[in-house]
Formats: structure tokens, C-alpha cells, sequence
């Protein structure tokens, strides 16, 4: 049994995800964007790697069916529907619709694990959801590795922190396990921040520049532990919910 | 000011280390045997990324003056004088003489950054050697980079600890220095392990595979603090002691 964590410096090689469980966490903002979203009804994420893909990708949808999101330098791309604060995705304007997103750091870490044999979505606000997951897969007989996307491929405090909270709770009394050394410093990191999330968002580096950008809200809205208790499962390019007819 | 930490599962981007005093951390076992050599009268210690490279480099040299030296999974390498253990690198063995190292992780850390102002190698065993050249750079407004080598380009414990160690006399009353988030979980591995290296070794999987492997005796001259108190530089490809002539 093992549990191991990538910091997103580098995208895990092959063997590191074959045949594993693998979550991906990017907690500011598009890990938390997608729990959201979903949570609040949306059919499906679509994450795609430039604004201009996404818009000829848009094409093959009725308008009326789809939003096109994401950020650039934190900031909305210019003539999209929305940007990438949870706080936009609320249920009025995202349900039913597909969910065509451009993001930074997400997108690159989402393709580096295709050959894993699940690829789940985490963040503080669907934590203990995705956590029962992993245990399911941990008791089945299935490793985990968890993926930290980081900023522009650097490595981010709050991504590691959650990955550390995974660890830490998949770690209790499963003395068998085994985990790199990223998985353990990701574990002290969360020993360290515990559930103060303000405090790891204000020390870490991207919650800085967020909150120096005027997205102090999108913090409030990223540390809400387990609003949107969904598992974000992405599949044939595309994440969606996991429902009762996929339930383990 | 600043003090940012990469660690080795991505090697640093050009504007990571350009015009910075960047510190190479390979703790088990390349810098501690850099440091030992040197320390013990080598005159020059060439890191070279294959063993082929370094046979075909030592026809340049009268076999006497060059010692071909390093490691292939831990292992000595057939044929070689001698492998990767610091204990190997005595002052009988190794004074005068030019040292043709060819290791997995290190190389490509210092190939790596080649665009810095200037490249130490550092270790516990001559960390106050290299933290005093880091204060006279801070002071003099040279920003500095420590890149952590890893194992195999996987985040290693041992040596973010390490890089932590740094981190936290360098940010200690300096109110204004900036730092990454690298930098920041650095210096809370320190924290945790202090200068309890036995501990740490234990809990790196690095260490504990070298202890596998029988090098527990290497592990204990990896711990060894302060114990070659020298500055290993590395220009034009080779890495050599900073002699008075070049103090600042």
C-alpha cells in the first residue's frame, strides 16, 4: 500500500501514476472552481489548454450550453463568460451548462496522468468527499498518488498543505503504508497550518498575489472545508461528477 | 533580497538563478564527498555525467594525478578508484590529485545553472562555510537560489532540510528578505528535524536505502557538522576550494 505525493516542480513519470488512484489538487483557484461548479450542477469541466482551443471547442456546442471560463494572470480572458473565481459559479448561472476552462497550471497536470487508472479532483471544499474515495481505494488494494499542480510549475504551499491533510488522514493507523518523502513533508506541512487556512493562504506565495490582486473573497471561499462535498472524476477529457449509478 | 529554494524534481528555470549566488545540495551523498574531498587536499573535483565521460576525460591526465570516482545506484562503478562514501576520500588517497566524479543526481543540477553568478556546493558537513559566503552575498545585494538535487529529480528530504537549515539563519532578523514557498517549507523541515541528522536520515528514503544497503557509516559522515568547513566553487566545470585568493 502506498501514498505518495508530487510536488508539482515536476509532472510524475508514467510509473508513478499507472495503474494508481491519482488526485489532482490545485486549491487556488481551479480545483476549487471545478468542486463548485459541479456541485452547483454543471454537466461538465472541459479543461482545456488556450483560450483559443476553448473557443473552438465552444463551436461544437448550442451557446446557450455552454460557459467559457478561466484566467490568465489571475485575471478573466477577455470576451469569456466567466473568470476563475468560485464565487462565479453559483447555481443560476452554471447548471446544466458544459464548462469549457482555460487554466495555467490545472490543465497541464490533468494530462500528465492519463495513464492512471482514475484521475479525481481535489480541494479543501470537497475534501472528506474525495478522502472517502481514497480510502475505498486504499482498502481495495489500490495506491494513491496524489499531484500537486503548483503555480506555473513551482511549488506551492497550499497545494502541498491539502496533499499533507490527505496523507495525514490516510496515514492514521496504517502503519503498512508506505510514502515518499513528499508525501511526509506535505504531512508536516499540514501539521503545521493545521485548518488555519487563512493563515496558510496569507503566508503562501499565490494567496498573497491573489489577495494583492483583490480576490481576498476567492480565499474565503477556497478555505470553506467540505461546502461542496462532490468527487470531480475527469474522464475522456472531461470531469464530472461522480453520481450514484458510479458510486464504489 | 531574496532567498528562494527549488527543489530538484524541477531543475530552475534561467531567470531563477541568473546574477544570483546559487547553492547546489546533494547531502547524501555528492556534497559530502565534494566537501571531504576538497577539504582533504584534492585539487579539483570534475562532475561529468557518465561514466564514459570520465575515462575518456582521464586520458588527459598522467594516471597518477586523477581518481575516477562515483556511483550507480548506490554502488561503486567497476573498474573506478573509488565510489561515492566520503569515508573513500581520505587525504592519503585523494590529496594532490584531480577527482573525475560522475554521479546521477548532482551533474545535472550544476549543468543546470550555468547562468548563475556563482555556484557553491553545499552540505551539512560545510554548512557554516557556505552560510558565511551566503550572509557576505545578501549583504552585498546578491540574491540567492539553493537548489535542493533530489534523487533521481524526486523531491529528497534530507537535502530540503538541509536547504532549510540555510533558509533559516539567512531569514533570521532579516525582516525584508523575501522567499518562495519553497523556502518557507524548507524551513519548517528544518524545524522539525533540527540537527537531529540521525533522525532525518532515517525517515529520507534515500537514507533508509543507504542504510539498506550497508553505507550506514556514510550516513554518519553526511551528519558530520561543520566537520570539512570549506567552499567548494564550481567554474568552468570544475568545482575547487575557495583559496584565500579568492575570499571576499
Amino acid at each position: 500500500m502506498r501514498i505518495d505525493v508530487h510536488f508539482g516542480t515536476q509532472l510524475p513519470a508514467a510509473g508513478d501514476v499507472a495503474g494508481r488512484l491519482v488526485v489532482v489538487i490545485d486549491v487556488l483557484r481551479a480545483s476549487t472552481v471545478i468542486a463548485t461548479a459541479l456541485d452547483h450542477g454543471a454537466r461538465a469541466v472541459v479543461p482545456l489548454e488556450s483560450p483559443d482551443e476553448a473557443v473552438t471547442r465552444a463551436r461544437s456546442f448550442s451557446r446557450e450550453d455552454v460557459l467559457l471560463t478561466g484566467e490568465r494572470r489571475m485575471l478573466a480572458i477577455s470576451g469569456f463568460d466567466l473568470g476563475n473565481s468560485p464565487r462565479e459559479f453559483s447555481r443560476e448561472v452554471v447548471e446544466g451548462k458544459s464548462i469549457l476552462m482555460t487554466t495555467t497550471n490545472g490543465t497541464a497536470a490533468l494530462l500528465a496522468v492519463s495513464g492512471a487508472r482514475d484521475v479525481v479532483v481535489a480541494s479543501y471544499v470537497n475534501f472528506t468527499a474525495v478522502l472517502t474515495m481514497l480510502r475505498a481505494a486504499l482498502r481495495g488494494g489500490t495506491d494513491v498518488a496524489i499531484v500537486c499542480a503548483g503555480s506555473e510549475r513551482r511549488f506551492s504551499l497550499e497545494d502541498a498543505a491539502c496533499a499533507g491533510r490527505f496523507v495525514h488522514h490516510l496515514l492514521k493507523g496504517r502503519s503498512e503504508a508506505e510514502s515518499n518523502d513528499a508525501a511526509l513533508a506535505a504531512a508536516l506541512l499540514h501539521g503545521r497550518y493545521g485548518d488555519n487556512l487563512a493563515k496558510l493562504f496569507a503566508t503562501a506565495s499565490h494567496g498573497k498575489a491573489l489577495a494583492a490582486a483583490g480576490f481576498s473573497d476567492d480565499l474565503l471561499a477556497c478555505a470553506a472545508i467540505d461546502a461542496h462535498p462532490v468527487i470531480p472524476v475527469y474522464q475522456d477529457r472531461q470531469i464530472t461528477k461522480l453520481g450514484p449509478e458510479r458510486e464504489r
